[in-house]
């Protein structure tokens, strides 16, 4: 159990005096009379909201031990608060137990083994009121701040009458959860777009979802914190299932081509303008609220402290106008479509029909776009078109070329977990406009003849980036970005690969935008549950600096780069880059079965065949997790049907950053081929687990008395021998570009260049790094059980990748 | 998906038509100038609370399809309603999807595979207003009425404003949602008991939490549903881990004693009067609130319904006085005190020092007991001893005898789970006074003291049945009850085993109590959440009737027995009994690897040795389930630590009901031993996952916008060739009874009687009954790996059961 707190702010003594007016924590307190004894009792009472007598709150202090033998007071009849007592009780409030997680008799040790700031000396009236400041900014067990678990347990109630005019309040530079969110308002209204995507004469109607406080009705302007998200109106399981492709198919043999970019580019065809709605009237409510929209738990802890929360799933979904499609930029358009309207030079409606216009009134104009993977895609694409209202997005795990999502080095590589899909069956799973009978019968044909041709022009066979590909690839249009970006992905995701957030990062290094990126050892998950990291207190944080114009420093605050350690607990470091000049480079020979400082001139050929014995190719292609296990550990029959190339022992730990490169000389007993690689740790050695564990169910309120959220954390599991660091695939006729086909004779040896995914890893000492190499993968290329023999001439193979000292 | 509803209710066209009214259905209309089809549209048109204009309304019935081709609108201008038009929107309404779910062309088979309720003719206003009235109690595709989901989406919400005496409302014999959830009251009281637990000369005061709805502030008077849960206030789960057993420990051999029964008769010691608090004044409302209760689901479902629900942890916990104990009449004095509070025959105070008493004024006097396991256990607990304010329990998962949760057979057995758990553990897990600093520090040597009697009294050595455990023996009172029951148990609860809910089954045939059965297929759950049963509105049902006195018919419309078939999903059956007059006798007799119908006196003796390879043991006994998993497949080296006699394959398929008897003569080669029995279905065969699959996160509301859950439900997985049915266990020297230790001779051959726990459990035709016999049981019984021979005289050797003929 370790805690890491970035989002809190250290302020002067007239600052903490200050906010904690504000938060009615001196509240009929002479501070110049009171004692210290005295200001501590009447805090802790304070930060007792659940009893409401006296008699109620003196049992409360009853309840507290200021050290090893007397309450808090008793302790104050005899003694004077001092940084022993403060911290003991301070620990208990927490929600820190005494024995279980620490001992009474020394808070300090605790509080450092725990990571939790505090003030080694209490020894004034000053002292003891900045310590409760920071107190109040400390996290619990729970992960969440004093102050946040005061407010699940309704501290902040009575904030809820002040005034529409005297909101927000902010304390420690983030926005209060002062905001009821029992009487929160949901609205529906329909944002008209440019788009016609269905070809109906007609300029597309975009259904928003809004939920916003109610003070907002009382002239309160908030921000929106808007997640595009085209699975929120439902997704079509069964035919998404159904139109997944086939994986165990041979890889084509490609024609040799010429082809250059300038070929394939994608140039947005003109377009003449849609006619629009004419307006018939105003309206200041929508007609019509929600249910219960498919929220992302960050937006609801937002919500209690004054941004609203915007949902749109876009063309093509349930009660949207237009068709679904898949990273294009018409997409792009819908989703920006909404950040329009919220910002005000937009139109929307109350309904399809009636041609009433309603606007954001509501809205102070700054937006921001949250959510993890098509979500984050969608901001991040929402933020090359530079529309003014966007003012940062968070980007999870997010994608920046749907190349790099359903593709790689010429070849069809799926992403993890999901063999088969592609831009086609994404497409039909989001296209929810199938779930409204009336509406899907008369959109059906122009879905199906739309759908026909994704699937012909992503075109699995192939696997090029073509024109298809370019006009998805949002990498082109990073010089738009005017705003903030927050880049968040797990260095586990195999679903999003880490080359969309490696090269979104890069390629913005010098567009002078506030980045910050956060690299978490999740796979395709969220981390704002997480015990050990602050990640809503640090947004709040960004997000009342970016939306609501507060000067907290939040950009200086924050760290640029964060990673959470590999091989511990709870840790987190801050970087300067992801593969920064600290790094240098390495380089790796082959040499038989081995990885070597110096080339072999002599080491010879190696060689593979691309064949399984047919039981175990049905078994391995039925369970890839399987398969990489047994891969992975280097188990007949595999063995034969790739090479493991082994370092020597490391002597010190390193950080491997960035992207490996490898430079090989290949040949294949084909006209087609392609090579996969994985980079592996090899090291007996206690490892994070896959998944988070569960710590407490339900335990994070988003308010008070509002929705929940479970608290998780990654745990140690028991020792296992091996962990994969990255992969790679190629299809050796594209050793040129991703759009060329060169020639591949077989049996000839060629030179390729290969890069892997990107990579944040701590390798310890006396593990060794592994390079696999192999052909079909069962997870993620196309594998039809070929008889296909590939050879390395050992002696031309190199592996480059960057790496920092560690100094432990 | 297959839906099954036991808490629906068929009224007659006048109560229809009433209901109707009340629930505002008919607002607005002029039944007898009215059309059909105008009656059609007004319905749906009311169906749709989140659109607010006729506009938004408009599109709603746009939305939905009346046959293939039309829309409803369109529809109603060429035709007239009737039972295929009808139920292609109801199939809408109930969230089922076209294509996906049903054909439009085709909707009443899909009416029948789904197995939902429906009018077959719709020809005049009186059948659509009864087909209407059913349909709003008909479930949809997450389980719940479209009533419920209506409720969900905020139909009821107008209904919030109904002044406290038109509370609450029933429709279709059930409470309604129409109580504020935003708006619920919390509070804590301390209900003082007549036990002094912790020997400090004052009456143990026992916190309570209560939840309830705003209504009772102004003149409603509510029932309560009492959960009472030692685990709410939190669990010591490091000393639980601690404290925990060690189970490699060799069987002891006992000394022979002639013990009769009396010898070991718990009787209540005479306590003289505990000296009660003097009443220092009166308060109506209390001085603490609560920040989240730990709730179980279905209380929340029926606070939204008008019913309170309250929560005590008991003697021992977190800011109540007393030990914590486990089963014993103190724990149960202390959870009926609660009920006499509710009941308004005790006092309760508002806090602990100043004596201002406070009446559970708001409640109605009725009281349920409710929750699962310990919960479940009090429930049963509470119910024997006859308290007059508890009208009925719902006991899920509950212990009806302790002896039956911690030992079996003259054995320490683990509930399954938790080998090396007994009482002292669950004691120590649950003793949450330890969280509070302060109060564990005045409290502490007593409750090691008292920790240490129960570790000598529970006696781990011989595993008998003693004074301390018949002082934990429910059965001993069942003829105190005197309120309806309903139990809920998993077929495949090895947690709770199935003896427990069996036995308070049978024991109680004949006393004349209202009792209802429900046998599902899941382990140690909770079933309110699944998609085929419609158990809330079961309860609802029950619990409107129990509680506030509705003539709605429940016990008469409720299954007596209902259970979950084991080979199909979504699929219940009801019976007349568990074991009742239906089946008849099965004997089968041992006849070397089989189990056949004659006996066969030439049979001779089969042996095994409890003893495996050191690596094997070790690996066995760190992970059971791989133990069991490899048992039942017939594994070595388990082969040689077992024997297995099996069937001929069944030629139809039966029931197994009730306990399986063995009669057994059977020699050990020590002078001591235990065998263990696994009764199995040996069959290739898809069959239930063992933990339900996720439909629907967050699915499910309890109310509007209020606490969420998730739909489950359990579906059939990839074929498996066996599964378990029962075990047994018992110690070769208790064959005379539990408590009296017969001589055991090595190598000399005994007669024994075993009684296996009870099943329900579907064997179809072509499998073949298996019968495991061993000895030491890796998740349930102690192991030391002895070099120990079992030999069994098979021509003495039978196996009796009772089973009914399906009719397939």
């Amino acid at each position: 159990m370790r805690f890491n707190q970035f989002g809190k702010v250290t302020v002067s003594y007239p600052q903490a005096l200050k906010e904690l007016q504000t938060i009615r924590f001196l509240t009929g307190v002479e501070l110049n009379k009171i004692t210290p004894n005295a200001l501590w009792l009447h805090f802790l009472a304070q930060a007792s909201p659940l009893a409401h007598s006296q008699s109620a709150k003196k049992a409360r202090l009853n309840s507290l031990l200021a050290n090893e033998y007397q309450t808090v007071l008793e302790y104050t009849t005899t003694n004077t608060v001092n940084a022993a007592s403060f911290y003991a009780v301070a620990l208990q409030l927490l929600g820190f137990e005494v024995d279980e997680d620490f001992d009474l008799a020394d808070v300090f040790t605790a509080l450092k083994r725990l990571n939790l700031a505090y003030h080694p000396t209490i020894n004034s009236k000053e002292d003891l009121l900045l310590a409760w400041y920071d107190l109040l900014e400390t996290v619990g067990k729970n992960g969440r701040t004093l102050l946040d678990n005061l407010a699940s347990a309704g501290y902040f109630t009575s904030f809820y009458e002040l005034a529409a005019t005297q909101k927000p309040l902010f304390f420690n530079g983030k926005s209060l959860p002062i905001f009821d969110t029992s009487k929160l308002i949901s609205e529906v209204v329909y944002v008209e777009s440019d788009l016609d995507s269905d070809h109906d004469g007609r300029a597309d109607l975009l259904k928003v979802e809004i939920i916003r406080p109610l003070d907002t009705n009382n002239g309160l302007k908030v921000p929106a914190l808007y997640t595009a998200s085209p699975y929120n109106q439902g997704t079509n399981d069964q035919l998404g299932k159904k139109l997944t492709h086939k994986v165990d198919v041979k890889l084509a043999t490609k024609s040799v081509t010429n082809t250059s970019y300038e070929e394939i580019a994608y140039h947005a065809p003109k377009v003449g303008p849609i006619e629009k709605r004419p307006v018939a009237g105003h309206a200041q409510f929508a007609e019509e609220s929600l249910e219960r929209e498919l929220s992302y738990t960050f937006n609801d802890y937002m919500l209690a402290r004054g941004f609203a929360a915007v949902y749109a799933a876009g063309i093509g979904t349930k009660d949207s106008d237009g068709l679904r499609t898949c990273g294009s930029p018409a997409e792009t358009a819908s989703t920006v479509a909404v950040i329009e309207w919220l910002a005000g030079s937009r139109k929307a409606f109350t309904n399809k029909t009636d041609n009433i216009e309603i606007k954001a009134w509501w809205c102070n104009g700054a937006v921001a776009m949250t959510g993890k993977s098509y979500l984050g895609t969608l901001a991040t694409a929402a933020a090359t078109s530079g529309t003014p209202g966007l003012k940062t997005i968070i980007s999870e795990a997010a994608i920046s070329n749907w190349y790099d999502y359903y593709r790689d080095g010429g070849l069809v590589v799926a992403p993890g977990g999901f063999p088969g899909e592609d831009a086609d069956v994404l497409i039909a799973e989001c296209f929810s406009r199938k779930k409204e009978a009336a509406d899907y019968l008369q959109i059906k044909a122009k879905f199906e003849a739309d759908l026909k041709q994704v699937t012909t022009d992503q075109d699995r066979t192939s696997g090029n980036y073509n024109r298809f590909w370019d006009a998805r690839n949002y990498l082109k249009d990073l010089h738009n970005i005017k705003c903030g970006i927050v880049m968040v992905h797990g260095l586990n995701d195999w679903n999003v690969k880490l080359r969309n957030v490696f090269n979104l990062y890069k390629q913005t290094e010098n567009l002078k935008l506030k980045r910050k990126l956060i690299l978490h050892q999740g796979q395709h998950i969220y981390i704002n549950n997480f015990q050990s990291l602050d990640f809503s207190d640090m947004m709040n944080l960004w997000l009342s600096h970016k939306l609501y114009g507060l000067d907290n420093q939040a950009p200086e605050i924050l760290p640029d780069v964060l990673v959470q350690d590999n091989t511990l607990e709870g840790t987190w470091h801050q970087f300067a880059d992801w593969d920064g000049a600290e790094t240098e480079l390495h380089s790796l020979h082959f040499d038989q079965h081995q990885l070597v400082a110096k080339p072999n001139p002599a080491a010879g050929p190696a060689s593979f065949t691309d064949h399984l014995p047919a039981e175990a190719f049905k078994r391995y292609s039925q369970n890839y997790h399987q398969w990489q296990a047994d891969l992975l550990a280097r188990k007949a029959p595999l063995t034969t049907s790739s090479l493991l190339f082994e370092s020597q022992p490391l002597t010190t730990a390193i950080y491997l950053q960035g992207t490996p490169r490898l430079k090989l000389r290949v040949a294949a007993s084909q006209d087609h081929g392609l090579l996969s690689f994985m980079l592996v740790d090899y090291g007996q050695a206690k490892r994070l687990g896959k998944t988070p564990d569960l710590l407490l169910s339900k335990g994070l309120n988003a308010g008070y008395r509002f929705r929940e959220d479970n608290l998780v954390e990654f745990k140690l599991k028991k020792a296992s021998p091996y962990q994969l660091i990255t992969k790679g695939h190629i299809n050796l006729q594209n050793r040129t570009s991703l759009w060329q086909n060169d020639e591949l004779k077989p049996d000839t040896f060629y030179d390729l260049n290969v890069v892997l995914q990107p990579m944040f890893y701590k390798l310890p000492a006396g593990h060794k790094l592994g390079l696999i190499v192999y052909s079909s993968d069962m997870e993620m290329t196309v594998h039809a059980n070929e008889e296909l023999n590939y050879s390395l001439d050992l002696a031309a193979c190199r592996l480059d990748f960057d790496a920092s000292r560690i100094a432990d």
